[in-house]
């Protein structure tokens, strides 16, 4: 199992990408490609002893900035790492791509050169989120903000085979993200949603309100690109704040900050239920290729989770079984 | 000043509502008519000793259920105690509406009954949201689903006035809520109405990402109404489940469940961050008369709350100001 990971993507690439690879390289089965700036990827991995016929390097010399217009900087830089990388796989030479760059971009470029799977017209970005009750796969986080109610049905479809393959949920349930429980609810965009999803998705539940995201009530949550970012970014600012909160009153209290020391692990705990890339990377679903995108703030663990989780789907096989369901 | 209440509104009406308004009525400078069915409500009032000459019941025989369908309810259900109340507001018997019943009823009945302030084409709910600075006004949060950008626009228009008259913000700032910083993130909706604000929004500071809404970064953030839902039920929600999975970990240790109790105050201050019934409900804008929507779960405390909230409203004249602004 080879995966390309892109070594120049994220806030803090490529020392971040590189730590977090070697870690990947220690403790799973895995032979990795370095895709990024030759000289800067070789310094940072001369820091550590790892076993070094599982890293490889291959050169891409132009960078894509996480803030640069996506689709431009695809056609600009044909040889930054994003590209290059993508490259790599549509040519079989690895089996997988991740990516903590500028997400547009790996969309854009993901799209463009491995195509989309057959049946799909549009790629979307899943995410698995820790609930109440384990987890739950919401999908579209932020690749589609302008889809058709059918985009939507393509999204439900290949979650089902997500959270069956990869999260090992039995015949998991498929909810609507919606403002209310009834059909009628909603704007036109969403009814017309619905109404197709109770014609053709198997184990369509209906509408799954927000404050039930994170109460586990439907495996797979679908919505659009625009709403599915809101919500991901809305948790964790909240949960930013509300820490940030925590930290302020309890500096005003004694008794509060034994209480904290106390319960350091259980907050820590807490806290992961809106801090994502402890689960790993987002997958992109859709394309005709395993893709896998990590947060732009990845740590060096949230690369390697987002290699592990990638792992997970090489060895279901995800992308044949998704191919298997869209053919139906 | 005299404030007509829903009597019926809520999942724990009368009740509730009666013990809120029995509350209000002690500590503010405020007439109450309360509106339902007559002897349930006077049944209730009874359980208190209270200013008498300060509460006065209106029957209205008809109940309108938190799950109707709104138009529909509105339509069937003339007597109910959402139409005869916004009737009185209407007929200037009384000054404002207060209501925790079915939020799509309360938004249809007003538009329909007092009609549209001039230049305003759709209502908007608004929410003021605690954050680590001090408040944000969140506009809208459900009551327009399918907006055009223009509507977007006033919405923004009707916020300022808000937060400057009733939050005291001295030249509030407004935000687009989008899912990245630059003007050309986000999909078609939201690009269109990012240009509009541009030209026509004074005060308007660019995009505003959800993971900043918490951090008080703008005085008023604009959506539109299913991602404002989305963004306050996900919060909410996130929240509860975040509560819960404490609790559930505090059992697990006694070290844990010391620090919660030295803890507790402050633990119950944090909740607060996307607890707003604690902030006073929610005004309804953009119709020709002063309506506030209180969270259909409310608690005599978030009934008094709002009542406290529309108080305000009053004393700053909200509506002059609104037209005055509008008609510029």
């Amino acid at each position: 199992m080879k995966i390309v990971v892109d070594a120049m993507g994220g806030d803090h690439a490529p020392h971040a990408v590189v730590a977090g690879v070697i870690q990947a390289v220690k403790e799973f089965d895995v032979k990795i490609i370095l895709v990024g700036v030759q000289k800067d990827v070789e310094a940072e991995l001369a820091r550590y002893a790892y076993p070094k016929e599982r890293v490889e390097v291959v050169h891409a010399p132009e960078v894509i900035g996480m803030e640069e217009h996506a689709t431009v900087a695809i056609r600009k830089k044909r040889a930054s790492s994003i590209s290059v990388g993508i490259d790599i796989i549509k040519e079989a030479r690895a089996d997988a791509f991740v990516s903590a760059g500028n997400t547009g971009a790996v969309v854009a470029a993901s799209s463009f050169i491995l195509g989309m799977l057959k049946g799909v017209e549009r790629p979307a970005i899943g995410l698995v989120l820790p609930t109440l009750k384990r987890f739950s796969f919401l999908i579209d986080v932020g690749a589609n903000t302008n889809p058709k109610p059918e985009h939507l049905c393509h999204s439900a479809q290949m979650a089902g085979v997500y959270a069956r393959e990869v999260l090992g949920l039995e015949n998991p349930t498929i909810g609507l993200l919606n403002i209310g429980e009834e059909s009628t609810k909603g704007g036109d965009f969403v009814k017309e949603t619905h109404k197709l999803m109770e014609e053709r998705v198997p184990n369509f539940i209906g509408n799954v309100e927000a404050n039930e995201v994170f109460t586990g009530r439907a495996d797979c949550i679908i919505c659009d690109g625009f709403v599915g970012n809101v919500l991901i970014k809305v948790s964790e600012g909240l949960m930013e704040s509300a820490a940030a909160l925590l930290r302020r009153e309890i500096k005003k209290s004694f008794l509060a900050m034994a209480g904290a020391v106390a319960m350091k692990s259980r907050l820590q705990h807490i806290k992961k239920l809106a801090d994502y890339t402890e689960y790993g990377g987002a997958p992109l679903l859709g394309v005709n290729g395993v893709v896998m995108i990590s947060h732009g703030r990845s740590s060096p663990k949230a690369i390697k989770n987002a290699i592990r989780a990638t792992v997970r789907e090489l060895e279901h096989n995800i992308l044949a079984a998704m191919a298997s369901e869209l053919s139906r």
